[in-house]
């Protein structure tokens, strides 16, 4: 039983983790005599209750009401922008402000029975972030939708009814039903791996614990209260400059995010500062390697390869085809992108394998049942702080047995397999058979990668799935449908992980018991499989101009992955040129620079960027990678002014850059709601372009 | 000869710095104990030159080279925008490192003999800005070039010969020597009363002096070093600051001065956040109550008193004239404006004479001859602190003779009126004598307004020159020229009694002996009157268009102040319904303030406005009341959390944000020089607006 948990010691993030412990070792000394930094030691006094005690009555009935109150906020941005901003740390902050309010009533009433923990906040906030996920995963705005034949319509080919399945109540709380709850037991086997072996930072994840662990810090220990009022401060200021900027964006390309902090042609090569709170606070938390990691990968990308690749418009691909096409520069930004991805997580997936494989036989043969703590694992703990001991007793007690995790992944995928081809007749069943044995890969991917970034690729990975299963079908046996089907089935386990990966470490980082979590995430997962379509049904029920172009719910997505759906179809030969010859060498790249960063010594390695750091921005973009470098820029002038309170304070600050830029979007979502729009447009123009508006402005009056 | 020298207590701004002394003796205790925060006991070991020795002979040559650069730019900035920044803190920073260089080239061949001393520094920066500031007081862009047939022609009434005198080398330099020096004597007087009675703060000046400190600072005096190394990091980070600005101010109303901080509505009445690290790091060194004073102002007069005159337009002025016109709501702004500064000058002027006098008519009873410290001065000293006692010490020392200052004037005085008519024939010489007497009033009025808020008002006062005087003469009797040139006379005045009076605190805040300083200036002048006039006359013989609309060199303000001049000579009676009454309101209402204010015990006196403050927004906008109070939000908030460490650095910070931005505006006038424009405008439309421009813009496509 205890045979699932193995020990993994990967130089990529650990050397980070050990360098990081050296340098406060140095400094340890004066540093520690002052204050000692640890969190734990502030609940010392506070039992942890059991995992069925962190499950309360209370915690659900809030989590229900927080998940209908996100569903209809994610499922209206769904249909009308298309853009969802992450509510996790909202689920949190809700989720503590109701259960008080509750908790202090009866307090004054004097019938509170159990006191609220910090654990029993953890598990609303999974419960919560689970549900309201699937409005999002489910595809009510993107590829679900473009099944419909309203979608269908607009699009010029393929709208025959082999290749439409229109939205209905029933199919659609099965298909959810049925594709949702496999991310959740891929997590299983993943969890200590991310979290405790290659200790990944997951940056939202840990911002969260830190306001969790900062809102139920009792009073009197001086540096936790000091800490706290820090992240306070961050918070609120982090807030209100969201709510700043908000005023300024009436518009497209309009305020702070848009601002071309490097120039205007920087600008264009998406190489500009967009002043996000929550990727400054990213790039404090994470280490340094994976900041510089991602912005070479920036660098290497849109600095060089992307506009070499675009001054070959008209002979490496049709120079009148639109920007968004994969036939052109788009197609080299994904599939590039992802073949790096995969280089990299299938290296550490093999790695991690080998691994299980091997200490299991190491075991095996010993006749022991139990397996040892190993070597690695005993000097780790020689190392590791007061706080990384506690938490990983904790998080390894109530394990979730691994049989489990096996057995329900292997019957859910069997159930999938029998009962999809049914929903979607062209999805065939050994699609979904190929697709759920390569899920896990990918699964371990995207949680690889949003634990080092905190970038969850889910879209991106769903286009690839729409891509392989679409071509792989054929345009003659409904195509597109069945990479719409196989897309939901992708999106929904790489994003389950990812998320539920977040929610995790805040488990780890709160000491929340992963069984209550992993309940609590099962409860969530099937009020969302119920909650989502409903919403969605009452959406199309009550709005009748539903994804029609230019009214109030255009669902503009919808029709976009229909269009990818359509152009998958297709197949490889429609990639542009050179393309698959480059993810090739960029899938080779990776699988290379990790065996380098593993053959040499720690010391050179951390110098040696991660492949599937720099793989990040190759699509999304380097603003976001100069954010982080920000960031980190800050967290260096920090640390040479002031090693011990960066080190103290730092964590802190960070979270509260996060958790205020996260909060704030929870009442953006409500103005954008309430159809409430900025009043200014903060603009950038060339001069050229200016002096011709201002000519067309002064012509006005 | 000491009876120029009277001991005036006002509560103005005696009680604030009482306040800080009391607030900083609250913390002294445990402050001091720590760390001696004075500035002087650094220099302990340094000996002061005597005054002859400050005044080298490279300092007067780098004082010509500087002043002749400075004149060019200022020249060609008059004849191109017309918006002259203040290089005040550009002329003390070049001149160290000129000198500097010089020195460390002689030290390093063993043939230096004089060290450089930040005694010599503050000699050549203020000869520096006497000498380019008459590039601006001379009118070359304004006034002055406005009397000329090129821009009289361009005017459509008042061109006849009696209203033009065009320029030429001759009468322009005569007339330079003839209105420049009278400042300067008028300057003698009050000097000790500004700087040392009212310790008033000159923040520009302050800023200079602490920036001129920090570089002669010796090495060893851990906190001064670490307050030079705080003023450096703020200086860079505003010069950056500045610089990043710059990009984004590619046409009008463009980059973070045109930032609409607190929505466009309010911008429009000037209440805006305008991101200007002068005003910040003013608002950082000025007293609250100054800086509450200025907001207060502003409130009234844009954010109340201006709207509701507005909406009379049709009724108390016509609707259809120009915005800029002084018989439209801009009469109400400039009138009433100058209408309360001059109640508050006059009110403060006459009290000074009053103890002037019976102080002397004490003196002269007791048959001393020199006047004794007065018991208020004694009971000051006894507060004083060590850099307060030993400023004011070496600040008395070297006088300037009283009897020098009186007899300069009158005799300055009656050359101009004998002289000034035979240039002008149009100003007739009682004209100018009541102009000279007036002045010393308007100067002080200036110069006190500059000292509590950074701001000097010259062309004000200059505007209100044209419109008396041109009103006084008539437009039968070459009114128009006769106001012009009255503009001259005041604005050489009041700008040299500001200008001077920054450059005497740098003086008494580095040991600089006033002797050397007023000789200084005095060679600076006659410098400026010969630079001036030969710069500009090489220009117009360069450039056939200067002046002309649309071309390179427009000199947009040389036709703005002739059309005043031509709406001058229309009298009172062409001023707005209303305006007068409402200044006669003002005016009381500054003096009764002020009665209050000295009535009042000074606990109630601290939470008073000061009028002289109020009044200064009137005019210019609120905008940069704003800045300043987000200066001592910063210093308040700063003070709250650590009071000594606020007390220590925040005027190193002030000092670091003005003299950067200060620094900055050298490189932006080369650059506007050098026709180098900035590439991006950052634009600020409304919502209706945005959605038409962006129409246009894809139309261009």
């Amino acid at each position: 039983m205890a045979s699932d948990e193995v020990e993994v010691q990967t130089s990529t993030t650990e050397d980070c983790n050990l360098r990081r412990r050296q340098k406060s070792d140095k400094d340890g000394a004066e540093h520690k005599a002052e204050e000692d930094p640890s969190v734990e030691r502030n609940f010392e006094g506070q039992r942890v209750p059991p995992w069925r005690e962190q499950l309360t009555a209370r915690a659900l009935v809030v989590s229900f009401l927080l998940s209908v109150m996100f569903s209809v906020i994610v499922m209206k941005l769904n249909l009308t922008t298309g853009i969802i901003p992450s509510l996790n740390v909202a689920a949190g902050l809700l989720g503590f402000f109701f259960v008080k309010l509750w908790t202090k009533a009866l307090e004054h009433i004097g019938l509170l029975r159990t006191p609220f923990t910090r654990q029993e906040n953890t598990v609303i906030q999974t419960c919560v972030v689970a549900a309201y996920g699937l409005a999002f995963s489910g595809g009510f705005g993107s590829y679900l939708f473009g099944m419909s034949a309203k979608i269908a319509a607009q699009a010029t080919e393929q709208n025959d009814a082999q290749n439409i399945k229109d939205p209905s109540l029933g199919w659609m709380i099965g298909f959810m039903f049925v594709v949702s709850f496999l991310g959740l037991f891929s997590l299983v086997a993943l969890r200590k791996i991310m979290i405790i072996d290659y200790k990944l930072i997951y940056p939202s994840g840990t911002a969260t614990a830190y306001l969790i662990n900062g809102f139920h810090t009792s009073q009197g220990e001086k540096l936790a209260k000091r800490q706290v009022w820090m992240l306070g401060k961050c918070f609120i200021g982090s807030f209100l400059w969201g709510f700043f900027q908000w005023f300024y964006t009436a518009g497209n390309d309009c305020g702070f995010t848009a601002f071309p902090t490097l120039g205007l042609k920087a600008y264009e090569n998406s190489f500009y500062f967009d002043f996000s709170a929550t990727y400054v606070g990213v790039g404090m938390i994470c280490p340094y390697l994976v900041n510089v990691s991602v912005l070479l990968g920036g660098i290497l990308s849109w600095g060089i390869m992307w506009p070499l690749i675009d001054q070959q418009k008209g002979h490496w691909y049709p120079a009148d085809i639109p920007q968004s096409s994969f036939h052109g520069l788009n197609g080299y930004k994904v599939f590039i992108g992802i073949a790096m991805i995969l280089g990299d997580g299938l290296y550490n997936f093999l790695k991690v394998l080998r691994r299980t494989i091997s200490t299991f036989i190491v075991a095996a043969r010993k006749g022991s049942n139990t397996l040892p703590i190993t070597d690695n694992d005993t000097s780790a703990t020689a190392f590791a702080s007061y706080d990384d001991e506690k938490r990983t007793e904790v998080f390894l007690k109530d394990q979730i047995p691994l049989w489990v995790a096996y057995v329900g992944y292997v019957v859910i995928a069997i159930i999938a397999i029998v009962t999809l081809p049914h929903i979607f007749p062209p999805l065939k069943w050994h699609f979904i058979l190929v697709a759920y044995v390569i899920a896990p890969v990918l699964a371990f991917c995207n949680a690889y990668g949003c634990g080092l970034t905190d970038w969850s690729l889910a879209s991106t990975y769903g286009k690839l799935a729409i891509f392989v299963v679409g071509a792989w079908a054929g345009s003659a046996h409904g195509g597109v449908l069945a990479g719409l089907a196989a897309c939901g089935v992708m999106m929904s386990i790489v994003s389950t992980a990812s998320d539920l990966m977040q929610d995790f470490k805040t488990g780890y980082l709160t000491l929340a018991s992963p069984r209550s979590m992993f309940v609590s995430q099962v409860i969530g997962t099937s009020m969302g499989c119920v909650i989502g379509p409903c919403i969605f049904w009452l959406f199309i029920k009550a709005f009748k101009d539903i994804g029609t172009s230019g009214s109030q719910y255009p669902a503009p997505y919808a029709i976009i992955y229909r269009n990818m759906a359509i152009l998958g179809v297709d197949g490889f030969s429609s990639l542009p040129k050179h393309c698959l010859t480059l993810c090739y060498i960029f899938f080779a790249l990776a699988i290379i620079i990790n065996l380098i960063r593993d053959i040499s010594g720690k010391k050179i390695a951390r110098y040696i960027p991660i492949p599937m750091a720099m793989a990040i921005p190759f699509y999304i973009g380097t603003y976001f990678a100069i954010d982080m470098f920000v960031g980190s820029a800050i967290l260096f002038l920090w640390e040479t002014v002031s090693k011990p309170k960066a080190d103290a304070f730092a964590p802190a600050v960070a979270s509260g850059l996060i958790c205020g830029d996260g909060i704030w979007t929870l009442p953006q979502a409500v103005l954008a709601l309430a159809q409430v729009k900025p009043p200014i447009c903060m603009k950038f123009l060339s001069r050229n372009m200016n002096d011709k508006v201002d000519n067309f402005i002064s012509s006005l009056y």
